[in-house]
């Protein structure tokens, strides 16, 4: 069950580095992309970084909008998280194309991707030196979101199948591993 | 072995979202802290994005030489890794303290720390507003490096016990999982 995540945790939520959908939706248009290039930027407010290139038709909408809303798909979704990483929503609707299930975002226009760990609903801050050098974007994540049944106690616990995703290279991922816990050094 | 990736590839190393140790050389002075907040920002040449907080002591080391590289620890240096990041290199000689290895930098003067799985040699970008208003550095990758037993054929391959690190929160890490390689959608 999708439950709200503390503003002050939302950086947990995506500090092990995953590879996210980025959904955004404007004047009546909506599009999801796959972007390997998120991390968080700041712990409370929550501000994320995220790579968007210039030429994606969810850079349009997003730069329309000013908002976004990060996804982050489990191993079941490597073939849709290729698959709108790999098309563009100028030449087909994805939503209707992979049959994606939404729901409508609760702090601005762009929707949760459902079946997702977690979702980020960002403002996109000023930054045009970022933006326009390096597609870079700097946002603040206005609501968290995550699956009750993988993060609780504020962190995340992965059974086997139902992990996050790391993106290497075309299509092949690694899945979130074995919890490893540091022990005091000398 | 520690071998020369090509730069082309270097994204592949970090694109899954490791942790990194990041270390800086000036002046006579060396220092190592550890960054779970980088990510690739450009595939040729080479860039990334990183968030060096501003009061740290390898800060100060790079906003003086330009420069910095990125280790990527495995399993093994979780806890050197967390003990890197939790203590600073005005108080002690971090690399005299925790006994750390390493090897004089190729192409730059920051170090390169050994036993870690890869390592990217970087020069600061101009990039002002960023690193005043987020404590974010874009840098070009001038040299990259990684462990041959873990990266050949131009991917990773990492068996259990010497996997790269995600770091969730307060010392709890996960180690990078198993391959998952997306199937084409529909």
């Amino acid at each position: 069950m999708r439950v709200s995540v503390p503003l002050r945790q939302a950086y947990k939520l995506i500090n092990h580095g995953p590879t996210a959908l980025v959904s955004a939706s404007h004047g009546g248009r909506e599009n999801v992309m796959a972007a390997a290039w998120v991390m968080a930027l700041d712990f409370d407010p929550p501000k994320v970084a995220a790579v968007i290139a210039q030429d994606t038709f969810t850079r349009a909408l997003i730069d329309a909008s000013g908002s976004f809303c990060l996804s982050l798909p489990l191993e079941s979704q490597a073939a849709l998280t290729m698959a709108v990483g790999s098309t563009s929503g100028r030449d087909l609707d994805k939503f209707e194309r992979y049959q994606i299930a939404r729901a409508p975002g609760t702090a601005g226009p762009a929707p949760l991707i459902e079946g997702c760990a977690a979702w980020l609903e960002c403002r996109v801050l000023p930054a045009p030196e970022m933006q326009a050098r390096y597609d870079l974007f700097a946002a603040e994540v206005l609501a968290a979101w995550a699956d009750d049944s993988l993060f609780y106690g504020g962190e995340w616990h992965f059974p086997e199948g139902r992990r996050t995703l790391h993106h290497m290279a075309r299509g092949v991922f690694f899945a979130t591993g074995p919890r490893v816990e540091a022990k005091a050094e000398g």
